[in-house]
């Protein structure tokens, strides 16, 4: 079966014998095709992530259509095209059950590439399928929903929401990457007064503009938090967001926010920061971090659906499934490349092969 | 000095010999020259709002420029071209406090045209100028700021805020007259999913198709609830806003929305309603009612200067002061006129005129 | 078996043939002995809930050790002791994703005794165990759990949580039945200024002041309005709790309420009330209605085993299950007998015996 | 005129000669009598807070009489009995307009002892009186409102409702000095399942748990991560709140909060602290800073006014005004005095010398 595997310390061959396994007698398991994309945060290549076993097959996001479900699927048929979402939510634990499926304690949470095998495979296994996957309408394509299984919702609760971004707000997002784009994009949906995108490349400042940036503020060449205190006339922004992942950008965060503003975390950090208490302590000043928990996907898919929210700039390469080094190599090369979202389309599958196969998503083990 | 003033039980004659009262020694207040609109929510007319006495000046919305502010004025000065809001802010007892304006009981909340005589006049004396007036930027014209006075933050607060908006969902507006257009507009600063407008005529169904809504139902012709059901897939709508003031519409709102729905009531209403509890115990359903407490216009003036918010289609009609009455009467026939909101333009006052006049803007008592 | 079974329009005869449904070769059940309590809420006997058909096993309270689990439960063992919720939760429908089970449109939410066989039977089937029992520490007894079953969650969600009692606030709690006391218990997690409870039975006012009220007021012989003005300064109460089910005490509830409070509803209705918006609409109100979703179980749970919360005076009389008519009769002359909530008893069930019984708790379907 | 100055970089010496300034002809402020405590966050003494002018009178919490009120006053008059508020509110700028009083941008804040004269003298000015001041029932004792002035409001402002406390929470308070034990008290105003306090002092721990913790750990013996971790079943507690004001204590906080969980800080830091984000970026956490801003005072006098909230266990030590430099010295040895807060008590001062003194409390400029 195609798959790609992580060798570590290295990003990894594509292939593998081994098939997803058998669920046994009891347990009727589907398999599935898939496309996929590449992940946004390679923090594997930074080290930043040292669970993952070598061998994993990685990638966490995906939308296919179902071929065989387990017993304990009741929500679920074969035939239906779903997307299946980075973060798995076994329904039943106390976090899951507040809505903080990130935090599953029950099997679930971010596990794809990461303590199971991922998605960037022919064939997945989806574990709590009823509540880890969402139908999707069949007058959508998969490159207007496949975002939903990470970056958009990543951006709009870990960011957006988190930040508590309302109608007028000015809202600075450091980092332009797929992530901070992102947030520039799911921030709109809260019509801020002015969006301040700010990083060090050119190349991502101008598709912040096009995704909806009113000001962007290259830091290499200007003084950031000069150039925001300046534009909100020596306040600082009303919301703050962090798309980057190091103590740099988390401490430029929380130097040009406002008093009584938010710093909303979304980057993957392998560092501890400096929080300079001696001057926020009287500064009203709220800091969140998080992993996305997804509870937001149905309200950003009907937003898809309704024409609102179209991330389908995000996708700037696309790769068959059987190159996905190839697509792996233009992602790591973004700034040749210029890539944001690399697209891998797995052939359609027969569904004689798919029933022979046992390629399994959706059990609820 | 030419003023609206009421003579119950019919509107009013124009003129008034009186001029508003002397402050006083050592209270120095400021006259000043105002831009006015007509009032949205006819309910003197209708004698839901029995408390006006006659002989009062009508009139709760205006843009002006301070001619003497009174000595405890510590914010403003003359020459600041200011918003007056329809709410009048004690900011000193227990709502105020809160953010609670419309509830002050310290000598605020809906005073203008109904307690204190109003703003459709030449010169108008301002209670409680420091926190009832908005400074206003030199590049926006009256228009462009005019309807913050009411009607933006009563369809934002009553109706958009009240009803919990949140981005995806299904509004739907009953009544498509100033407060209704006004709530389609500023809905969409919460990018809803879809914005149902439901009203008795075409014209104002066009009217709010061209302000952003994304269906439009006349009542008269159609079965409102159907429709409702039908576009919601039998759930309902997430909100529901009556912006009308009768039982019927009110009644209609809590049919049409969803299990775990809110209802905004917004119209000013002279009767009571039904209220089906042997439906509604069991659904779930917020239904909140709330004069303006006008906390956001700094916030919607934010939107205003930043573009994103655009209420000058509102303005269908333009009056000179003189003509008060002529522009009631275009107002009153709105059904022919089409008429939304009737704006009256003072003449420009010489400030030697001002200054002998005494007519006042901005005390604190 | 013995049960309590629904014969409309009267209360019903004890005991019936019909065991619950044998599962089938590929869905193991569960059985389970119980301690029941009676209905709080005898909506049935007024004919407020007309769906429930004759034949019915009633009661939707239980405590209980599960006897046999069905193949799809994974985080329940047989022998484990467990709260059966009024709510049953399907976990996976958008109702149950965002926390409110009461609404659950996947075959969950008020369904025992209401649409399938209830609680009231030596053997009862939990449909989506899963989502919808709760484990109990072995150190409490089942009288201090058993009322986590309904009327603790019922008061404290749409009672208080509803109501936004805040530490200060005057509340008002209209019916001093076990739903207007439990209310009283859970106010006071939120130390609430001052507890009014009003009723027409001085037995029942005796029992709200043991358990926190402040005031009492028969609105027999006072003027429940009146007083509650008198004791909030002419103000009115922060919140008003409506907890009998009928219009007046709807209505007394919209009155007594100070502007900007809030009335939450928690009385079964079988009638519609009259609302008056003519008052209403400018005193910023706001009325919720709702079905308890029993999302703070495991919060009132922490609580009782922290000692903070004692809902044991609620049970005044005890029955074995044998005589549930007499139970009911019992329950049904209230006002002599002060009975508040009736415990039924199970004679404890050889496991002999229940694993050939079948009878069944906690199935997926 | 006696009051305590402060000399930097010592504390002070007791008496200065200059009087509160004359207001000036259209300017009738008031003097007034004060009972006085004395500051609990000695952070003048660590050089945290390097804005004070030697010379500055200190102290910022008072309770007193007015004796001569500003012409701008409206709602206050001479003989009222008032709390003066550690915070000055302007009342006007967008900050007090929302509520955040200590981030006032027109003139208030923290200023008392920071900016302006503090409250430790026989008579004061307090700006802004309208929306400073609190009056105060007859019936109530200075002691029993005295710490309405800071520390109540601060440790729940900023602790209890910055770290979101709901019934049933376990909440672990870093610190029990005076900020940390009235966090203590205040949080059982939302019944917590557990109240954890940490500190190093043994005789802290005893008044901690007097005032209601329902667990101590002394840090300098235990290992207060490992026994959080113990209480919570190895999950962390639901609030942490950090009420020392050092990196040690702060970054404590934020390792024994649990996934999803908030850490209130409270205590003024003059240092850096280290924000690990390594580990915090995918724990959901939210972290708060804060000055108090007093928005609850009215809800908390009346907590005390219902006998629910009783602060005078606080008072450790009086002394006459007079003796102002030996309460510091008291203060200061705390570890011996066991001292939280020392009160300093104004004699009676005539009305006939009040009148001629025109020391000042009141004026809105």
């Amino acid at each position: 079966m195609k798959a790609l595997v992580y060798h570590a310390p290295r990003l990894s061959q594509l292939g593998r014998e081994a098939r997803p396994r058998d669920p046994g007698a009891d347990r009727r398991d589907r398999p599935d095709r898939l496309s996929h994309d590449l992940w946004d945060r390679p923090s594997h290549l930074k080290g930043d992530v040292p669970e993952v076993r070598p061998g994993t097959i990685l990638g966490h996001e995906a939308v296919g259509t179902i071929v065989e479900i387990g017993a304990a699927v009741t929500t679920l048929e074969p035939g239906d095209r779903v997307l299946v979402s980075c973060i798995t939510s076994c329904g039943r634990c106390a976090f899951c059950r507040e809505g903080r499926y990130g935090l599953c304690t029950g099997g679930g949470g971010w596990i794809f590439g990461h303590v199971i095998d991922g998605l960037q495979a022919e064939y997945a296994r989806v574990p709590f399928a009823d509540t880890s996957v969402y139908k999707l309408p069949p007058e959508l394509t998969d490159e207007q929903v496949l975002f939903l299984a990470d970056i958009l919702p990543t951006a709009f609760e870990v960011g957006v929401l988190n930040g508590g971004l309302a109608p007028g707000d000015t809202i600075a997002i450091v980092g332009a990457g797929p992530i901070g784009l992102a947030t520039v994009l799911t921030a709109k949906l809260y019509t801020p007064g002015r969006i301040i995108a700010i990083d060090l490349a050119d190349s991502r400042m101008e598709k912040a503009r096009e995704l909806g940036a009113d000001v962007t503020i290259n830091s290499a060449t200007e003084d950031a938090l000069a150039r925001v205190m300046e534009l909100t006339g020596g306040l600082g922004a009303d919301v703050a967001v962090e798309a980057v992942g190091v103590p740099e950008t988390f401490e430029l965060c929380t130097e040009l926010v406002r008093p009584g503003g938010r710093v909303a975390n979304v980057g993957v950090h392998g560092h501890p920061a400096t929080l300079h208490l001696e001057k926020l302590w009287i500064r009203d000043v709220t800091i969140t971090t998080g992993l996305v928990d997804t509870v937001t996907t149905p309200r950003l898919l009907k937003l898809i659906v309704e024409g609102r929210l179209d991330a389908r700039p995000f996708a700037t390469h696309r790769f068959p499934m059987g190159e996905t080094m190839a697509a792996y190599d233009t992602f790591a090369a973004a700034a040749e490349t210029d890539a944001l979202k690399v697209v891998l389309e797995a052939e359609p599958v027969s569904e004689t092969r798919a029933e022979s196969e046992l390629a399994l998503v959706g059990s609820n083990d």
